[in-house]
């Protein structure tokens, strides 16, 4: 498209339903903020520019956006005086002269890219404005759009409309698109005199009617269209990304069990044939090779996952794991800012945090790499081959070379030369019958106490 | 309301299709047994009295009821002649003599406080008896209720029912309300002269109109009016009241990312602005305070979590817990009967059982609170800033004073003074090269293992 | 019934749109090939024979099949010449005369043995053809079943029908029983004489009709003629399947709190009043006896679970598990391969691998079996009433007596005595104020290290 577009979202809702110390766009969908998402849905679309209406939070609003579109500009709405004013208030972009502009809600975030370019794509027609409707299963309360040969002719309240109007299924979603050239005229043409003293959007219609202007309306799917008010609503929302994802993700050839317990982050990514059983949560930053397999209850965050891996039961991988091809994290397991290569195991029990470790290296049940001084985070290697002993702790800074074999349940302080054997543990002495005298005089303290109480 | 009232729960009802050992109205949802969510309504509505009508485990049903209302008096149903002649067993308690008298079920834990007063407002305006209806969305097989001009004149069972009556969409849900008054003798009225030879409440009806009095249905909402009698049934039950407390929850300023995954219980308290991540499980007596985040995968019970606490993923808190301001529990952690001051983490796979945990220490991943010696439980205190290192195991009863560090894989048996390290580990020993001669003999037992077989 | 029959089922269909490198009808549903669910129904409904019809993965879908009926026959589709062509690969099987043939597809498994049975029962009225329809909401796309006077006298496909035959709701869910009699002969008269060259065994109505022969049609239930052709169906599959099961388990006699969170596989099998908290995972070879309570947040698989056992929450048992009367096992514990007598605990963060552990043992948090060499496993014995302290590694193969005690964060590497005490740990030494002193080290180098960068 060679038209160029400003795409303005208005976040500066105060949000009070929900009940929240943060603004509303800030609240997240798919580990993503509400904001975001429609600021990439703009960009999505083909927009040149963005401009953020801002109020309560403005700044973290802003560098959320930022992310996305480090350019966007951000336009403080001090007074709310309804939807017209805060378009207004991104006067000076505005004036920047765009063919299109395109008016977005920071709260709606499953509109589609899509649906805006489609909107665009009427304007180019000559239009003056493109008004984004949809059709809800029950319209009571959502004003009307009422077209005649095409064209939309005006936006009617629910309290003004006429019986045969009330009949209407086609309900104002409150987005629209409308021509650059004659914007900043419109909207100063909008007025206040209502009810409320607001400067209602929805009146461009009229105005650009008034003007000898067309006017359309297009269709979204009612699920684009959803606003978030309370956090419901944002459940609401949550669920119908997530469908929406877990659908592209299972055509594209990855199982999902039951895709309904199954919980993406919007920037997940997962190859062909790779099997994910009930319960996954994957936040933001992870990516699933083909073949792998993350089996059910795990967590994982900022990981990438090789070819044919398995993940899993239980396991929780943190930002920084680099798991390699065919290796193994299993049951009750935390790994994070670790490597593992190509088929090292890592299966019970373990906290792997801050460590290299090579290839075919098998971690016992238990392993603890004690990465935490108390102030910093220190490395542990651990070479190609090496074997570590079940319940051993490896404290770091340390290495353990190839091929090397530390005995279980030692804690291991100082390097390992490959091929080396190391032990460090206590010596076992058995004393006959104690075990037996000890559970006695235990079990005598126990009635002792009984009869105290 | 001035009016007296009396309550009677009719909880005698075998059950059989539960299959079960257990008393079906003992069974729970949202971790309250069914019968006691129908006392609590019926409290909650105003009752001055609550009669019990049991039969099988007829003390445990009446023990768990006086948790909620100590002075509930049981009446036993030995024989099984119907609703009518069940009400009557609790004679002694309606010859007290109430205003109002109200009729419930011990196995429909849905209605509400609400419905319940309503009914006995209509009592209040003089009418004698007041049944509770229902729209289900196919009312065959249900008894319709006939009303003309705003009184309800029969309740006509299905199958004595006109073309007409089963056009009726309003049926009985077995509950009324009925003027204390004439309690006895109306109940008394009521006769087996029926296919089956039982007493039907629902004769109250014809016999108070019989006697010049005005009878009136009030309408419930369907889910309020769900009776359970097998297990499908009762997870249906849980279903509407997990989703009507999901609800409340989130309107309220807390955010679910996917609600129906998280699991309520009767009295679970949660604070604004606390995030809950899929999949959390609340047991009965959990207490979230306002900012905390509980993440994916965590079994609370007995827990209070401190404002801005982080609990999770993988986290089970079990009934003691108390954690304090900014608190963290990471994953695979257990903690039981604990204080844990503020600031304090306790990040990965750690057990802390019966432990006081100083502000800002730090327990390292693996650590075990070895509290339990066969007999007796005893006490582990860490004081504040103290540092345990990994993989460590802390013998009780035992203390370590503020400041203290404890290396890392250390079995810790005595007091350590504050400020002070105390190690308790092996030497570690490196034997060159007798890690691959150790790694060369297993593989050779391998294979001459395979080679036997 | 004591009419033969052989049923052909049809698994040679390419499955591209499930991208995937196996055969669509070895995905898994209930933990169980597609194609054995099918071939399950098939003998459930008393077929003598099976011939399966196969193209890709020929061999692996007839080893899964195997695994069912031992002696199905296999034939291979070369090439892809309609349903009919594919019917007639089975020639050799058609040609030893069975009285009934009934054909199925491997991607269709919830097809019930019953309907298949009610298809062979309209066979032995004479009939030469039964096909089985169904009513989906909406029938659009696939071919209706044109019913006179109860006998089926055409399928007419989408594109021919007429606007009278496209209100017909009945459909064709493309499975289909015929005479084995007439068999060879119809299917041979089917020719190839359409758009796309195709032999399609639909042609079998009005073959069979030509001759004289009467055809009929009867209805399954929509589920069971759901067919899978890519991922997301395969969900909705399993899907309805696991409801199925659920509402099959619950009306046994077992509380699941949250039904759709309970995932189960084709053989669990579950006692009466048995408890199952929200998510739960079943892998195959389940069994849980009477009264067992699964917490909780559990992955199972290859287990037994003994009466009045309590398991989890955040448990997994592997195969090879055996959990006597009224054993726990708790949180983050991992068992696989062990007998675990009555009574026995093990109640957090523990791998209990190949063992063998006496009644009323008590295994402390944090204990390890070192089952493992780097290339054999080894068995670790445990004897009655044996009290394991926490956080102990014992070494296999080792062997703890009746009664002995091991103390807590011991190396076990030599067998105990019974009523023994053993002990394996370093001792403990306190350095006072040292702990200050490496903390306040620590803090320098991190500060040191700040300034650096």
């Amino acid at each position: 498209m060679s038209r160029t577009c400003l795409s303005i979202i208005l976040a500066a809702g105060e949000g009070t339903r929900m009940r929240s110390s943060r603004s509303k766009v800030l609240h997240e969908v798919g580990h993503l903020p509400l904001v975001r998402h429609v600021a990439r849905a703009a960009l999505g679309a083909g927009s040149d520019a963005l401009a953020l209406v801002v109020g309560r939070d403005g700044d973290a609003v802003a560098s959320a956006v930022r992310k996305d579109a480090p350019s966007a500009a951000t336009f403080e709405q001090v007074e709310r005086r309804g939807t017209g004013h805060a378009v207004l208030a991104a006067r000076d972009a505005l004036a920047e002269g765009f063919d299109d502009v395109v008016v977005l809600f920071g709260d709606t975030p499953l509109l589609s890219p899509d649906t805006i370019a489609r909107a665009r794509a009427r304007l180019e027609t000559g239009i003056a404005v493109c008004v984004i409707g949809f059709r809800p299963s029950d319209p009571t309360g959502y004003g009307r759009l009422i077209e005649e040969k095409g064209e939309l002719v005006a936006i009617r309240e629910q309290k003004e409309a006429s019986e045969a109007e009330l009949r209407i299924g086609f309900c104002n979603a409150g987005i629209m698109a409308f021509s650059g050239r004659e914007a900043l005229s419109m909207l100063e043409a909008i007025g206040d005199d209502n009810a409320k003293g607001e400067y209602y959007l929805t009146d461009l219609v009229e105005i650009a009617r008034r003007c000898g202007h067309r006017v359309e309306a297009i269709e979204a799917p009612v699920a684009e269209t959803i606003g978030v008010n309370n956090r419901a609503e944002l459940a609401e929302v949550e669920a119908l990304w997530q469908a929406r994802t877990r659908e592209r993700v299972m055509l594209s050839g990855v199982t999902l069990i039951d895709p309904k317990s199954v919980h993406f982050a919007y920037d997940t990514q997962v190859g062909e044939d790779v099997l994910i059983e009930p319960n996954v949560v994957f936040g933001p930053g992870v990516t699933i090779a083909p073949g792998a397999v993350i089996h059910a209850f795990c967590h994982l965050s900022g990981a990438m996952v090789g070819t044919g891996a398995a993940v899993g039961p239980f396991a929780r991988l943190r930002p920084g794991t680099r798991l390699g091809e065919g290796t193994k994290v299993g049951n009750f397991c935390e790994v994070k800012q670790a490597d593992v290569a190509a088929g090292a195991k890592i299966n019970h029990l373990s906290y792997i945090g801050d460590a290299q470790i090579g290839a075919n290296a098998n971690i016992g049940a238990g392993t603890i790499t004690c990465n935490y001084d108390g102030a910093l985070k220190h490395l542990t290697q651990i070479g190609a081959n090496a074997f570590i002993g079940s319940n051993s702790a490896l404290v770091a800074p340390v290495a353990i070379g190839d091929g090397a074999y530390v005995g279980s349940g030692s804690v291991i302080t100082e390097n390992v030369e490959p091929d080396a054997l190391a032990i460090a543990r206590g010596r076992q002495v058995n004393k006959p019958d104690l075990g037996r005298s000890i559970a006695e005089r235990n079990r005598a303290a126990k009635a002792a106490k009984a009869n105290r109480s």
